[in-house]
């Protein structure tokens, strides 16, 4: 993908230029030729020869240079023949502003069009956009009227008009853009090349994006997991829509009936270290607090206010959001009292009080700065009459030149205020219109850096698997129309990939019996074997709670009774299945999405529906991804033991996620797989039944 | 309480005004001089003789005419002098700005003033606050800077600062005030005087406030269920912080370790019909969506937006809110049909594209607000090329002319909007900056709305119980310092309140337990009954299962049994006690807290600290609470027969609910109960355990 020819184009030649005013092909004409950019701009339209001063062209073919990037504006049949055009003047990359191709149902059309880009070698963006705009290379190449400022963080948007709406509100907030994109259909370039693209521009600090729909969840994962586990984390925050559109169609599985289009992309956001920012305004905060402060780990925030009541407010967002607020030291709070007045709190939140003036706020930021105990600091200020918002934002601003600790500042209020604000934002401070928020960004904040120093890992593999049976049963069963196993069938494929089972052998004889109880070591249910007896329990073949002392005379007991009840009956044996203890029900699950093939792991039995306590990951799985979603279940306090229970084995319950991980990846083939329930005890987890279908 | 003089005084005098600018008594001066007060103003302080061409007055005593407000910004063990000095000149209302009461840990101060007040009939504010406002009367009677507009919003606060932020934001917003007044530490004027008396006011509509602490919640339920399920609902907004603040302390029982100050909090809202607010900024969207749209039923939400990506956003805000989207009639569809572009989507959210003018969303706007199905509005517009904002905002105007459908409008982006905004803002059309907290507003008003309309109900209560034996078990253990109640002493509390027990009696012969298991006709255990016996079952003493047929055999062997092991004991008898079937465990209790007397209702057994599927109110409960208890659960689709088990029977349930809520209300001394579990079945929910403790 080339998008340097995207993003930095010496010549732009605009298809469907337009001299009717409000209309696309004039605007992009307008934008490129009134907002500055330097390169060679080549109108085409061969009903018009000059439109704001510059010369139209009436065919691509008649420009005399090269073009870079073209930009398409015509009806959505004549586009791939246009960009044939321009890929032989040199374009590299098309801009296909042109609705009516897939969003209109002409999937055929947009396919076509993604091929000749493809084949041409030009990197295509749209169809169906709003363009791109670079303002560092001063390049507006969209029908949308605001270039914003300069700034270091990138934005793409899958909706076209919301991009008229952000950057105008980017603008009110000052904060600027390194490049601003509009992606629509998607067609060829997607979020992945965008974000590679990004993470590389030393110009782009914080990638934006609005997304109604992704691919590809694991490579997602491991290339931002590559890219943001280095020296170079760059986060990634994406405003995602559609979170609560209805599942498709009835599923049949316990995994497919919780699993939401949402969980997925909460899995995909979690493990790929994304940021989820959950409303328009939040997008804004988040891409300011990460775009205004170094990475760095966050724990502990310390609030430093002028009035008590927002401090309580921003207190409680502090602790909602999962962070905590900092414990000042002993020496922070004596230079905190050589100056503060005595009614002043030098407990987190710091009150300066009301009539605290920029200097006293100066002192504390100071004070703040060196505390050890603090991570991250949050400046509140109420307008009241000795308030000097002004001294108070250049306090931060010189706290800044000594200090990199996070910090975000909420100016409450709005006239009163706008002073301060703006020396904070032309000083790269992070601001908040009301202060809230600004404890909900610094927790995305301290999360993604938590994310960012994680190692990365291998995924969990297991080398006493036997991948050719599985792969046996599945062809067979391929062969024969089948895409459904039921128990029997499932658990075959469990012990092929030595998931923990309950024990379980056939004893020809009462002495066999006796050897296999010996070593399982445990009660066992007892059920005959015969080809010829289809209701084990009618004819006295099932007896339960068998031990080793007794298991001699009831083989042999059973044996008789079923021979008196059944006397055609062949008596193959009985088979020995270890009873299952007393434990904790869980289930393991699998679900393959759009996104890619996701597991599922939480609290089973009755409960499941009610509280839907799951987890889910996609796979392949390391084993840190295995902890999180253990770690991450509100029951997992029973798995350790509350209530004086014993914890489970937590290593077998690993193993058998693991190994479902394994499996799944070495068999994209599944698509629904359910284990319910994997029981729990503090001897090991075990599968008792499961589940699995398979695609056509 | 006179509040007329507070906000509506003919002649105030300020305590302690002073010459020093940016002091509180000079800033009060100020304000009432500058800001239009068109009563007599007297300031008072014997070193000054005029300030802001007003005459000073040395003393209070030479004030000349009536006077119906004091404010007071002096030193605090001078405030009450000075306030019988203004009393005696006619004042029927005083705002005490002066800190250093309680605050201050000068609680008898505070207690001495308020007294002194109340003895007086002096209305007393704070002190420790900022003052009072009232825009209508031109009265800025505070130390806070900004005279807000003349609005229909009432807003009051427990913290003074916050006071000057919540006002010059709400002077951005284009928000007027009917009242503005600081509370302070509230020694005398509590919310509930306040509300009682803005409720009655003809020029508020909408009643805000910020708390840290309410007090009384069956007297704010009682009160706001008798004021706005009437003819006249006018909501309460309340801002509450404190949300996450750390219990008081260890507490010993399940319900006391469930229940939070906020779980407190939350159910008082929730009887009391009361609005919560979850941030400052969330405040600001309620208050306008509640002051510009008639209280009526909302179920169903129209979204028009010129651009998909906000309206798939505010989709899901609906949906997450509780609110579902409309399905437009066939009607409705087909007259947007008439004017809409081909490519414009008819189902809501209905896309009029990104090149509707003015005049396609007035069409848009006007087809549904006539669509039956369609109860509220939400209008979204980002900013293209093609739009007109104000033509779009006076659309809606005029749309208010003939709907009272609420609507909420998001003009989305700031410069390019902000003509639209303006109109919308004079024409009081509710907006909102982005377009979620739009879905979030309309699902609180959809909520009061409906809380509005239900009927008040007396409380529950039974004629059967058996108050004085209670009273008496209550009294002799008072005598003798007993606080606790275990088991067997709080199920004869229980049982005095015919609570639903496990069958059970002593039979002292064979024949009399044949008798009694005739009449329970379910299975029993039998215990032995002897004073001399401790531990029953070492001795043969206990027997599970018994039935009517064995009853008598049982009987007699458990007699011969015993006498043989323990020869010397004494035997009474047996007790005969139903066997618990299997069901759902419940827990049912009562936590009384600063606000007064909480039940809890909700799932028990292992799950119960880790889900945390709990409700609460507070007593006394009508049938109505009690439902709403049960639903609420995530739980209750057990009870109602989840997974094919027969339903529990929720009639008993509610009357386990119901008798507990009468005996709290009858004995207020019950500090602490847990009935844990009750037990659930289809024959109904049985109090198996329970413990209770009482005040010291």
């Amino acid at each position: 993908m080339n998008l340097d020819s995207l993003f930095y184009p010496q010549a732009i030649a605009v298809i469907g230029a337009s001299s009717r005013e409000k209309t696309v092909g004039n605007d992009v004409v307008k934008n490129l030729v009134q907002q500055g950019y330097q390169g060679k701009i080549y109108p085409v339209n061969p009903k018009i020869s000059e439109l704001y001063s510059t010369r139209v062209y009436a065919d691509v073919a008649q420009i005399e240079g090269n073009i870079d990037l073209v930009v398409v504006a015509i009806p959505a049949k004549f586009v791939a023949d246009e960009i044939k055009k321009a890929a032989a003047k040199g374009a590299k990359a098309a801009i296909v502003i042109s609705a009516g191709f897939k969003e209109m149902g002409n999937l055929e059309l947009e396919k076509q069009l993604a091929a000749v880009c493809n084949e041409l070698g030009v990197t295509l963006v749209g169809p169906n956009c709003l363009g791109a705009i670079n303002a560092e290379h001063q390049m507006n190449a969209s029908f949308a009227a605001v270039m914003p400022p300069v700034g270091d963080v990138a934005f793409f948007s899958q909706s076209g008009a919301l991009c008229t709406a952000v950057l105008d509100y980017a603008k009110d907030l000052g904060i600027g853009f390194s490049k601003f994109l509009s992606i629509g259909n998607k067609a060829a370039l997607s979020e992945l090349d965008l974000i590679k693209y990004l993470h590389a521009d030393p110009k782009t600090k914080v990638i934006c994006m609005y997304a109604e729909s992704l691919d590809n969840a694991p490579s997602l994962i491991q290339a931002l997991r590559e890219l943001n586990r280095g020296s170079n984390p760059k986060p990634v925050i994406v405003l995602k829509s559609g979170k609560t559109a209805a599942g498709a169609g009835a599923i049949a599985s316990h995994t497919g009936s919780l699993s939401s289009g949402d969980s997925a992309y909460q899995a995909l956001f979690a493990q790929a270290g994304m940021i989820r920012a959950n409303s328009i305004s939040e997008l804004f905060d988040l891409a300011q607090v990460f775009s205004m402060n170094e990475i760095q780990s966050v724990k502990k925030v310390t609030i430093i206010t002028n009035a008590g009541g927002p401090g309580v407010l921003t207190t409680d967002a502090v602790i909602e959001s999962g962070l905590a607020l900092a414990d000042l030291t002993p020496e922070t709070v004596v230079e905190l009292r050589s100056f503060l007045a005595p009614s002043a709190s030098t407990h987190n939140p710091v009150d300066v009080l009301g009539d605290a003036v920029g200097e006293i706020y100066e002192k504390t930021i100071d004070a703040i700065a060196k505390d050890p105990n603090t991570d991250a600091i949050i400046v509140l200020l109420t307008p009241q009459s000795m308030t000097e918002p002004e001294k108070t934002a250049q306090a931060v601003v010189k706290m800044r030149q000594t200090s990199n600790k996070p910090i975000v500042v909420s100016l409450m209020g709005k006239a009163l205020v706008a002073s301060g604000v703006e020396i904070l934002r032309a000083n790269k401070i992070a601001t908040t219109a009301f202060p809230e928020p600004a404890a909900a960004a610094l927790a995305a904040f301290a999360k993604f850096s938590n994310w960012s120093k994680e190692q990365n890992e291998e995924f969990l593999n297991y080398q006493d698997v036997d991948k050719a049976r599985v792969t046996e049963i599945f062809a067979q069963a391929k062969a024969n129309g089948q895409t459904s196993f039921p128990e029997a069938e499932a658990m075959e494929i469990m012990s092929a990939y030595r998931f923990p089972l309950l024990k379980s052998a056939v004893a020809k004889t009462a002495q066999e019996a006796l050897v296999i109880m010996q070593e399982f070591n445990c009660k066992v249910a007892m059920k005959i074997v015969s080809p010829d007896i289809l209701h084990k329990s009618d004819v006295g073949g099932v007896a339960l709670n068998i031990d080793v002392n007794n298991v001699v005379t009831e083989f042999e007991a059973m044996m008789q009774r079923v021979s008196a009840n059944k006397p055609d009956a062949k008596l193959e044996g009985v088979l020995l299945m270890e009873m299952a203890q007393k434990g904790i029900e869980l289930i393991l699950g699998v679900n393959k999405n759009s996104l890619g093939t996701m597991l599922m792991f939480g609290l089973g039995g009755i409960y499941v529906e009610i509280f839907k306590d799951v987890n889910f990951a996609f796979g392949p799985l390391t084993r840190t991804d295995v902890l999180k979603m253990i770690s991450g279940l509100r029951s997992n306090k029973l798995l350790e033991g509350a209530r004086g229970e014993a914890a489970a084995d937590k290593e077998t319950i690993i193993e058998a996620i693991g190994r479902l991980s394994q499996l799944v990846s070495d068999f994209p083939e599944i698509v629904e797989l359910d284990i319910n329930p994997l029981l729990a005890t503090k001897d090991g987890a075990k599968v008792l039944d499961a589940r699995i279908v398979i695609e056509d």
